[in-house]
């Protein structure tokens, strides 16, 4: 294999401990994950006594099983999971990925335990996910470790690197029920005793299915190392990162006080922004920036041309962008002379646009097509924001319309936003635009927070360095 | 009447202006609007040919309807707007509701137009909402003239209070297909030519109905009669006050980086907390606060107790609270040794608690419950937040567990925030929490911001003044 990191996402053989035949184990969700994601390689069950569980043979040891393993899955109470990793070493399977939790995360006792457990997988040149891993989701494969019970996720270019279980559990359903952009690669991290963010960087560098990384971190241990790879990595996949304990608060407020956090927290956003890592604030940040830059192309700059069919949408946009630090140029001499003929004498173009207008000598879906052509057309607009309010009075193939400007001006990202709309209209929105590859987003903020990411990464690719948020 | 204004929203007759018996025009949608949502007074249409449309009677006039009009809503263009205002005033109609736009908002002309219309409102002792308002709504009486075809809202305690139309629009027709919350009345000000926010917060104040009010201002024209009168209804109605324009970016990008704006936006937020108006941050702060004031009690102070089965969600609660100026008290002694027998030896409570050493000792059900009665038991954590995922392997009643917490501690907000579900299990819940006046939120960052929202007014009405955010 080409890293030693491909088995935890896409092994020709698994074997899993910690399910049962007669009752609904944790193991027994695994095993019936690999099976709802279709996952082609073959899988083995562990278990002291069973010959089958839910059709997978299973053996008492690894050593029965008789065929190579690329990884096993250690679902089983901390107590059993030595032995286990004894097993697999002694089977010769090089990668394994602990679900037990009570390490340490569980106090001194099961510090000493994951120190032990980690010691045997370094002694015996094994790689080891974990402790306290929720799974890996990889859906090329369908190799799906999570014990949480899935449903399958698209396929798209977004791998996620979390300590958290989250992705791989309430997010993964989240996406697989709600979204559109697609899942590549989901690797819960736990607690990190072998591998780590790092090499989870460099094995995604090579992944040619990843296109995105979106990580959350608690804190990250290796930082030098973190930095550099990171470097490397963002020059081609853009690394979108939340982090987890900026402020430091966790038990004690009290000693949160004394000033020095904002300060620590300016040093790690510095040092993020030079290794060309996004970072963003929220979970609903981290999954905005990594669909912009999923389906959008790279801006050639930081300005937007904002068009509103409602007056507060411009306004709130405006706000949105000052507080980014992103540009709303004036309209040129040519945008404007192009637009007047869908305007009212007395009315002017202007960025932000709000198209009322322009509805006054047309339609809806004339107004919004006649500034958007004219901002479009603009160089120095780099980005456009659409915004909508989805009311039945306004109806019209909103995503015809922006599919069309895209093939105009491919290298324009196009993102949209609704104002408001019935929970069926912003359904059917949503789909029929982000089937064409717009993002749509619900608040003009988190809209401008995503053109920011764009424009962000885009400026580090340029090498201009990093547009403070 | 009580008020002048009393006729905007619950009035005992309606001439409407602008319905078509051949066409649909935006006057048929303002009488579709009135029979959709049951309004029980008198409508009329007035139309110069028609003897009926929609199956109601129709007048060449005002003057010629034979009874009395309480309000008049011209969905005219401008140019027939002066005379049917005249119209209304020769008839004896008080109120008037400009939906028609195209005056300050459209040149100097349409100024010009504007500063007639008002003339003739003021001159002849009347009272106008507008010009340009996109209607006004009414639920406990049904009244709702707005221009886009509206679906019926669960009455409720919130009004709203715009320039914008969005709240009379696509907002509506969110609140009536995704939110339980309720809506009470919304007042689209328009160009605001006569009533502005003075004087709807002066008619809310007065109106039982109305419990909290949720504002969207672009700037108050009366800014020392709006302190005034804020300062005083806020002792008794929260007023939660989302204001557009504040970095005054607007067209030009070049003249507002003059770093004035900041310091502008400081006095702003300063005065407004002097009147005890809560400043929030986007559409969904609005909505997020409004729904926290309308089902919470008022806490005792600003610390949250938080509970959650994941520990980013710990994490990040810790980093919003931080942020937010919150407190997360350590757990008493008392608290500890109530959460003691559901947790393993080598656990201790903390705050925030990630249960999951809790679940090892017994269900995800009675860990929560162990950990938020000890959290609801203790006098200083004023706000409890509970996280929740929404994984099949997690299901349980929530809603009755949160109930039951909410009953023993009936002076305690209880919040709730999902990090992750299937769209199926994400509305089983949030409708099961909400209609037990849990609110949900579906970020960490926007669970504390509501929090925030509650522990802000609470200390407003203490009189200890308002938390910086």
């Amino acid at each position: 294999m080409s890293s030693d990191l491909e088995a935890f996402f896409n092994p020709s053989s698994v074997a899993v401990a910690g399910a049962s035949s007669s009752a609904m184990k944790l193991g027994n969700i695994t095993l019936a994950n690999l099976m709802r994601f279709d996952y082609g390689g073959k899988v083995f069950a562990i278990h002291p006594r069973a010959g089958e569980i839910m059709g997978v043979p299973a053996y008492p040891s690894l050593c029965e099983v008789g065929e190579s393993v690329d990884v096993a899955v250690g679902v089983l109470p901390r107590e059993l999971m030595l032995d286990f990793a004894l097993d697999c070493a002694d089977a010769g399977v090089r990668n394994i990925i602990v679900c037990a939790a009570g390490y340490s995360d569980a106090g001194p006792e099961g510090a000493e335990m994951q120190r032990q457990l980690g010691e045997v997988v370094r002694s015996r040149g094994m790689r080891m996910m974990g402790p306290n891993s929720v799974g890996t989701i990889s859906t090329e494969s369908g190799f799906v470790t999570s014990l949480m019970s899935l449903e399958p996720i698209a396929p798209g270019p977004i791998s996620i690197v979390a300590q958290t279980g989250l992705f791989a559990g309430g997010f993964a359903l989240w996406m697989s029920s709600t979204q559109l952009f697609g899942l590549c690669k989901v690797a819960c991290l736990g607690n990190k005793a072998d591998v780590d963010e790092v090499d989870v960087l460099a094995y995604l560098e090579g992944d040619g299915h990843t296109g995105i990384i979106a990580m959350y971190s608690e804190g990250v241990s290796r930082g030098r190392e973190f930095r550099e790879i990171a470097s490397r990595v963002s020059r081609s996949k853009p690394i979108v990162m939340l982090k987890g304990g900026r402020t430091d608060l966790g038990m004690s407020m009290a000693a949160s006080h004394t000033g020095s956090l904002a300060g620590e927290d300016a040093v790690y956003r510095g040092a993020m922004a030079q290794a060309g890592v996004i970072v963003v604030e929220g979970i609903d940040g981290l999954f905005d920036s990594a669909k912009a830059l999923a389906y959008c192309p790279l801006p050639a700059g930081p300005n937007l041309g904002v068009v509103s069919i409602t007056g507060a949408g411009t306004v709130l946009a405006a706000d949105a962008c000052y507080r980014r630090g992103l540009f709303l140029p004036p309209p040129s001499q040519k945008a404007s002379e192009e637009a007047h003929a869908g305007l009212p004498d007395w009315a002017s173009l202007s960025n932000p646009m709000d198209i009322w207008t322009a509805t006054l000598q047309g339609s809806v879906e004339d107004g919004y097509r006649g500034i958007l052509k004219a901002f479009a057309g603009q160089e120095d607009m780099h980005i456009l924001l659409v915004v909508f309010t989805l009311v039945p009075e306004s109806e019209f193939d909103g995503a015809e319309l922006l599919d069309e400007i895209k093939a105009t001006h491919p290298d324009k990202p196009v993102l949209a936003c609704f104002l408001g709309a019935s929970e069926i209209d912003r359904k059917r929105w949503f789909r029929s635009l982000e089937e064409r590859r717009i993002p749509v987003y619900d608040s003009i903020e988190r809209s401008i927070d995503a053109a920011w990411a764009l424009a962000t990464y885009a400026a580090y690719i340029r090498g201009e360095g990093r547009r403070s948020p």
